[in-house]
């Protein structure tokens, strides 16, 4: 970590930096030049908060070195990480396709929309039977009811189904039914949350906060790692942006970063991106070719009747055509489209 | 609400729309215009989800006329919302003054800072025992031992305590010993916590997420209020931009918008907001002049060797004289601040 | 233009609003509803600012019906614009390729770059003899030496040239060398350099501003075409959010977006979005998936010597890779890509 | 400027570096850690862009230890800059009071609201004669013949006039009738307008752009301040954010970062910040808490009636009872308002 110091820092407060610094077990490097003094920490800077400096008065601006995140870093890992889930593959050269409804919103529905999907060529099931929604007075999913059809219809079509959790006291029940667990990105930073699913032994996809920057993405992330489930997919569903015409801004730049950065998979969901059917297909092939291992797609089978989310689901002819067409970019970047 | 459907929307599609709005229970006018179609949703459209028409295809867009919130409204209630912890208030023409440390790190540094800011004129001590970290790796709060080291104070000042929860299984714990409970901004749409307090007796302080909208803070302060529990504070703490030169900017415009739009008190906490000392004061002073009901200041005796944001802590002297400057601008508008 | 007024609008508001509203020679039409009153202006509404209405006390919100911009949009032309320029075209199922230096840094290296990019597949030169720089001391371009270098580059490889116009003052210097004159994103709304080069005979490619929802993009863009220059290519820039991992965010959804609301071609470029060589081929690839009518990429023989933004360049060997694996994604789309 | 470079930076690489930094006039000194090369440039860095490093495959990041800009800020001048204009001061120790319409619409409204807004207070004019419009099709200004009406407003009451300047051709033009240029908010990047003003001999008001950073607004003062003229006046506008309640989120932290930063005045303008007439007292408010060297306040004689902007405008009476309301804010901070 270095530290840059206000023009006119007095030798008090220099000294003041150095002893914070040796207090957290590093040691301090001074460099005075004419214009700035300069502090480099020199150790492990991850114990080390860089807030912790830069509140300070005399403190001009505070550099880290070293990524504040470890375990999840492809420093620490060089190889892609691959997770399988029954005899499904994320990660590795391939594209997983998750699709489903927004909410499961009854048995038949359920089982119906993962036959359609699954011989379209999807090869996970999603669905949501807790649903975070802004509105008190909004639908807030099905709950035990709705986790019960979603393992109907992955008895139905033998596929791996992945649901939200919205809190711990939840963890057990949603565990039981789920073969993928899912933080929603307004959970990003619950911060027990993701403790609580560090200590599960089944993967889990963390989606990016509305404004998480990168890092605190892969922070979270570290946060699941640090206490010992290695199993984590990282999916991007738009940033927050001053541009009104889409719900989000899609982040299709995350994907590359993410990769260079992380050794875990990154999964795009183009759905809640946009918040228009008319989007998905282009940010979907757009997430392909930038080197997405996953997409995450909305499919119902009568949008306009959803309970949530609908408009933005695509019906399920829709759906099979538009995989068709995506499979042909797909094979443009030598990767295999979900069980095509 | 208002839909205004896309050039050459058809007539299936107009119906479609038209069923849509009926079976939630509201009525649809239509009017076809020139250049384009648009239906007009009559009833309480609270209970319609906009985003269920506007990721639709042929709807270009959607115009809500009422607020989706409604117990905290304006217009539920015209009167501002006072609340009273333990003799002292929160709204109705003063300013109150919660201070304290960022985290609670032993007894005697807790007891003494809450002697010393009361004796400046805080007449609220604020202090974190649960602490939401972006890391792993850095202290998380003491726990049940920080909360007695709170009532600890509170004894010795006969000052009300807010502290924060982070965890729906803390509920009890935490309530056992805060006066007023206080959501992080990482939780602001964490729904089963809101719902959790929604349902307690005790006052809530409800930070607006890093990049909430004031229409998104408003519907989490709404689900508390669905719950039954009407006494919440709100307080604004800065939101995410572009500009690197303050942690967060800080949004002074939310507090008279707010103050429009609800009945609820508002408070502003400048010290998360920037990110230095050296903002604290400025802030704390244009909240002041801008209308705010409360300040939240942090405050520590050795900021240098503070376990967590210790540098934008100002030190007892340090604050005692801006509360006396601050005084004055607050005499200005016609408030008192603090017990000063 | 619906004009929703707050709760107790009084009857003068009401009339004062009609009356602003016929003032523009629309017709007003008011709804008086339980909770709150709407006034429908109808006409042309171009001819109205929302503005205008949205400040007043009175007023809650204000929704525009109509476009603000209309020879630009889709509903008043419906064929894709497709621009040729010397026997290339921009636009109509193909993607052009712009490649070539940042800045022209002289006549040799101008010369060179351009014949390795026209043999790799660029069907397009660009370079900048004009240089907007945010610091006054860093190079700002060979001026007309510089646009006398790209002519020379033409001549040797046939290719048209598109070069940047800052000044309203350079516009006979700059259009007697190149064929497109580009509108960089810092000058999106000089409303007077737009206005001159809408009087041109020539191309324009038109840069999105840094934080320009798509609504003022083309509302810039119809200035120029209010001029009688309709041959305008817009290019999407990358926008400025808080994520600090890319010099700007890429939206990728503008691409499809715009081709939705406007008949003008899109182009993309990523170096200055990405503002990282790793990330150029990632986000072109992505470009193309979402429909992109061409990419400009910045190609350099030296970049670590590059007097401005080299490190975002591409070497040629690197370029003509690139090209090759990217024309197997645009033949995935059924496009063909550059000269290939 | 510190270099730090990825993991694994081959010894080619790391020599590439430091003979870039070496052929910029800088020296080079390398430390090689366990887990990072770091490579710190010594000597004057502001000839060297941080981005010509920062977009290079093996450079995961670079600090700059100096400031980009030097004439303007606080370290190259202790003393805050005060800038007199016919007997009116701007900066060191009173609130400037900048009022008038928006538009300059007609002789008779410029000079009656000059007299109305003198008489209540204000010590400086300002009016537009050429408007920067989103819109080709809205009201664009009076040209020369506003000019005109706002010398005669000066004339009546002694006032000193501000102005915008679109286009470097205006400059003789609007030098012959102004006493202060201002450059709009949209222009803050259009560097030849910057530079012509800079070889003015009279005051500029430079606002800050729609989504500036601090450090490019003080850039743009940096261009002003490089060609010798040093009466630059900074105007905080409101920057873009994704909460849609402002028209503008009113960013009252900048006004006293900026003044650390550099010693050039600096005031706000509410009016634009917000874009409704109701909040223009409590952002003023606010501006003067935090320390503003000057408010800019649209006042309108007919505000349902103005051809731009009317509705942030106050009325007459209105801004006179605001102005005897904030001149006690101003007092309680110790400084004068207007000519209160």
């Amino acid at each position: 970590m270095i530290i840059v110091l206000r023009q006119g820092a007095t030798d008090r407060e220099i000294r003041l930096i150095e002893e914070k610094i040796k207090s957290h077990g590093l040691s301090a490097h001074t460099s005075r030049g004419t214009e700035r003094t300069i502090i480099g920490a020199i150790g492990d800077e991850r114990q080390v908060d860089a807030e912790a400096f830069e509140g300070l008065e005399y403190v001009e601006k505070v550099l880290r070195i070293l990524k504040p995140y470890k375990l999840v870093s492809r420093d620490f890992k060089k190889e892609d990480t691959v997770i399988e889930v029954r005899g499904q593959r994320i990660g590795g050269g391939a594209v997983a396709l998750f699709a489903g409804p927004c909410s499961v919103e009854g048995r038949e529905m359920m089982v119906e929309i993962a036959g359609l999907v699954a011989s379209s060529g999807a090869n996970f099931l999603r669905g949501g039977a807790f649903k975070p929604r802004t509105s008190p007075y909004a639908f807030q999913g099905l709950g035990e009811e709705g986790l019960k059809y979603l393992a109907d219809a992955r008895e139905a079509t033998g596929l791996p189904v992945a649901t939200e959790l919205m809190d711990p006291r939840d963890i057990d029940l949603v565990a039981r039914y789920a073969d993928i667990i899912q933080i929603g990105a307004r959970n990003m930073q619950n911060f027990r949350l993701l403790t609580e699913v560090g200590k599960l032994g089944k993967p889990v996809i963390l989606k990016r906060g509305l404004s998480a920057t990168i890092v605190e993405w892969l922070m979270s992330a570290e946060y699941i790692a640090s206490e010992g489930n290695h199993q984590i997919i990282l999916c991007e569903r738009g940033i927050r942006t001053y541009e009104p015409a889409t719900r989000n801004t899609f982040d299709v730049s995350a994907i590359p970063v993410v990769k260079s950065l992380s050794h875990l998979p990154v999964i795009a969901d183009p759905s809640h991106a946009a918040g228009k059917m008319g989007l998905v297909e282009p940010l979907s092939a757009a997430a392909i070719a930038a080197g997405t291992d996953g997409l995450m797609i909305e499919v119902h089978n009568h949008p306009e009747a959803a309970l949530s989310d609908g408009p933005q689901s695509l019906r399920p002819e829709v759906f099979r055509e538009m995989v068709s067409r995506l499979s042909r970019i797909s094979s443009a970047v030598g990767k295999k489209l979900g069980s095509a």
